[in-house]
This record gives structure tokens, C-alpha cells and sequence, in this order.
């Protein structure tokens, strides 16, 4: 089983996830406990608990997953006070309808659901927060979703959490909770996530346009760096400056892919036997072992 | 400047997009009152004022617009008592973050930007939820978004507006918001727009789909036949029920195409000089002007 993660911080999650699919767990089950990881965190700022608030000091979550069997899917966006959202997501995937709730809605049924509500404002947020807010325009927008693709035994699943634009508009969704933007999974193919500003993400459907180019015959890197160059590209033809998005991906052999318009993107690879963090290089031309 | 619009109830907006755009208004101007005239009607319960409630009995609206220029977009879900939902996202369009808002923050956007805080719920809405509340699994589950699309003169402009499926959950998002998945538009290309249960419609990326396929030079129609059957075949493939979903897409010429797994869908063509209503029959085999 193959396991591919955006950013550095997921590489303690990628190793648990790996222990939980070499115990037989599903890859539903692995790719939760990977993100629960990043999400529980309280060093990791744009994810889960801890994660940087929105414009009015509130911690609002975005997370989903999707599972290329079948294509179902569940998703939280904009959802308060619950330290995993990914887990409010999963629970939402067989259901008829309504797979993808939001705001006091996707807290509602979380209560109901037996989550707790608990505040997820630390004090170094709290305190960067405090620092920012003066300093709006120019402020740091952090946007380093987790994103994590698990591939093998002819299963693809792959799933987001992220705490979305620090000093985003109340209410706001990025990608990552959207599916075809932020993630992808088909089973007969592969799957993708991105990690950047949702806002470009969204406009190029780039986990699924990455899904679609491996469908059409492409490697998993050939996709990711087509995807992404092409997109960029695409923005700067119509006038827009393209702002940050990387792209990790796998085909259902395991095969991997990443690209980044970035100078720098850290992604975490295991194949079952080692777990490794990559860098994506000089905006996605190189990649190397980190 | 050809314009394809969703379901009869978009006929008399379609004719009075089409007036507008003789007055050299813009594809925005004219999109935009197609869809007011679909939202402030009370008739229609399952966009905007007067629309199906969810489970809670509460008015929720989703809307979308996308520049095909320029893939600027705006888009609001779960917004309650605003009775026209698509004049807020099109004030999102040129956001430089946070172009998609939900729940309270869509809300107090619009509420601090001049629109009237209203109550949606009619007579009529109140009463076919109170008798459908009783026998919700069996529950007739309304979903005709009105979408719609103007091409011409190098520009296409999409747009989308409902009330989302009757009885959702409490802050349910379907595709109808969601750029790739219920509405897409590129003016190198052409767009698309989705009607149908949203969880389908997400899980296929269908608009985008619609789109990628014109693009890589299947007409409209081709494209929006192609679409469809491909993803009713793919979820039949996975031992899925695929459930109601239809496409209408224009190229940047006008030429425009319609498509179905229903057995009737009806949609309004207008070139400029007529504005006809067309029905795709027979899961979308054929299509006779009404």
C-alpha cells in the first residue's frame, strides 16, 4: 500500500497510517488516523485544533473524503468547536443525501453524532491573530491544507482537513472540502489532492483534472506537472496572477506524482517498507529527497 | 448572444436576459435577471423566495456566477433570508479571497452590503413541508436548480440559484454553488450548468466535465451526451442507483447542447430572435421543441 501526504507535518500520520494498514485496517481508517494526526496537533496551524482563525477570531474546518470504489463522499465546511473534522466528514459518506453540510449545521450533526464541543482557539493562534488583524492587507495567508491519497489492494481513497485562509471572511469554503477541487479518488484510476489557495484551486478542478489526465494515459507525475503547469499558465493567459497550488498524487498501482507553482512544496511518501519527505523544487522542475 | 437556461420556470427570465442584452447590458446584468426573475417568484419552490425548506423548515439558498473570462467567481450555500441569492455571489466575483461564503457569514456579508434581511418560507412551502415532514424517507425530494448561460461576443458568463433538495440537512451544499460541479465557464471554451441531485452531480464534476469535453472539440451537444452517459454508466459500474441529473451547455459560438438521465427535461433556448422551450426525452435520446 502506498500512502502520498502534502507538507511536512504529515509524516508522523503518513507512519501511523502505514501501521494501521499493515494491521489490516481499512483504508478509510488509515487515512483518518493520518489526518487526525496533523489535526490534533496543536503545532500545526492550518489544520484542525490550533488551526488560525477566521476575520473575526473564530476557528472554523474544512475536511472530506472520498472513496474511489464508489464515489461516495462526505465533507464538513466551515464547522466549529470539533478537533476532527475528517471524522465528521467520514461518518457522512454513506448517507442518501446531504453528504456535504456546513456551518451550525455540520455542528449540529456532529453533536448528535456523539463529538464534543470544545474550543479550538490556542493562544499562539490567538496571539498571531491579535498581530495580523492590525496589519489585514498584508497579512500572512496561510494555507497548508493536509491532504493524503492511500492507494493499493485496487482501493483509492483520499481525504482533506485544513482551518482554510487565515483572516478568511466568516462562512468562507476553500477547495479542500470540495470534491474535484481539493481531492479526487477513483478506483479504476487514481486518485489527487491540492494544497494552496483554494480560490485558484477551485477554478481549474485540479484534483480531478489530475485524476482525468492519469484516465487519459499519463503517469502520475506527467499529471500532476501537466495539471498544475498548464492551470498556471492558463491564469496568466487571461491577465491573473496565479496564486500558490501544489497537487500530490497517486495511480491505484501506488505510482506517484507531485507538482507545485511554488518554490518549495514538502510532500511525504511511503511505499510500505520507508517513509520519506520530498521537496518539490525551482516551482515543481525538480524533486528531491529531503 | 445565445442564452440556454434550466427547467420552464427560467422561460420569462430568459426573455428578459435576452432584452437586456440588446440594451448592450452587460452578461452579468443580464444572467443576474434571469435568475431574479426565477427567485422573486413565488410560484417556484425550489429556487430562491419561496423555495422548499430543509429539515429544520428554514430557507436555505445556494447561488453561483462565473466570469468565464477570467474564472472569476462568487458563490454563497446555506444562506438564509435573502430572497436573491445570485446578486450577493455576483457582489463575491471579484473578491480577491473568499469568494465562496456560507451559513451566517454569507448572511451578514449581504446584510452589511445593503440587501434586506427577509423571511423566505410562503404559505405554500410551509404546507407541503408539514405534510412531507411526516413521511420523510418517501419524501418527493425537489431539486430544480435553475441554471443558466449567455455566450456571445467572446464571453461566457454561467450562473446557478436553488433552494437545494426539500427536507436537506440543516446547512447542506449541493452542486449548485460549487464551481466545476453545478456550473462552469470558460469563453475559450464555452459552459455548462448542472440540475439534479447535487451528491451525483458533485461526485462527476460534471459541468467541468461538460466543458473539458467541448474543449478537447466535441460540440456542445456531443459534449453534454457524452457527459451524461459516461457518468450514469460509471456509477451503474459501481453498483450505484445513479439519480436524476441533466446538463445544458453552450460553446463561446452559441451553439448550444442539452443532456439527461431523466425522461423529461425541458430547457429554453434563445438566439437573439426566438426564445424557444425544448424537452430532452427518452433519458436524453431525443429533444423536441415544445
Amino acid at each position: 500500500m502506498t500512502i502520498i501526504a502534502t507538507w511536512e507535518m504529515s509524516f508522523e500520520g503518513v507512519k501511523i497510517a502505514q501501521k494501521l494498514l499493515k494491521e489490516n485496517k481499512s483504508n478509510e481508517d488509515a487515512i483518518c488516523a493520518l489526518i487526525n494526526d496533523v489535526e490534533l496537533n496543536p503545532e500545526f496551524h492550518t489544520v484542525g485544533y490550533s488551526g488560525y482563525p477566521n476575520e473575526i477570531c473564530e476557528v472554523e474546518l474544512d475536511a472530506a473524503i472520498i472513496n474511489g470504489d464508489n464515489l461516495h463522499f462526505g465533507a464538513v465546511a466551515a464547522m466549529k468547536h470539533i478537533k476532527t473534522p475528517i471524522d465528521v466528514a467520514r461518518l457522512l459518506m454513506d448517507s442518501e443525501y446531504s453528504n456535504f453540510i456546513s456551518g451550525d449545521g455540520a455542528l449540529k450533526f456532529a453533536l448528535e453524532n456523539g463529538f464534543k464541543k470544545q474550543n479550538l482557539l490556542t493562544g499562539e493562534a490567538k496571539a498571531k491573530y491579535d498581530v495580523e488583524i492590525a496589519n489585514k492587507e498584508n497579512a500572512d495567508k496561510g494555507h497548508d491544507t493536509i491532504g493524503a491519497i492511500i492507494a493499493g489492494n485496487g482501493r483509492v481513497v483520499s481525504a482533506t482537513s485544513t482551518s482554510g485562509l487565515f483572516l478568511k471572511r466568516e462562512g468562507r469554503i476553500g477547495d479542500s472540502p470540495l470534491v474535484g477541487a481539493g481531492l479526487y479518488a477513483d478506483s479504476k484510476v487514481g486518485g489527487a489532492t491540492a494544497t494552496g489557495v483554494g480560490e485558484d484551486i477551485i477554478k481549474g478542478a485540479l484534483s480531478f483534472q489530475v485524476v482525468n489526465l492519469m484516465k487519459s494515459g499519463l503517469s502520475a507525475q506527467e499529471a500532476a506537472t501537466k495539471a498544475v503547469e498548464e492551470f498556471d499558465a492558463n491564469l496568466k493567459d487571461r491577465g491573473e496572477t496565479p496564486r500558490d497550488f501544489s497537487i500530490v498524487c497517486l495511480d491505484k498501482y501506488g505510482n506517484w506524482g507531485a507538482a507545485s507553482n511554488i518554490s518549495e512544496f514538502p510532500f511525504v511518501v511511503s511505499d510500505g517498507e520507508e517513509t520519506k519527505l520530498y521537496v518539490s523544487k525551482n516551482y515543481g522542475r525538480t524533486i528531491e529527497e529531503k
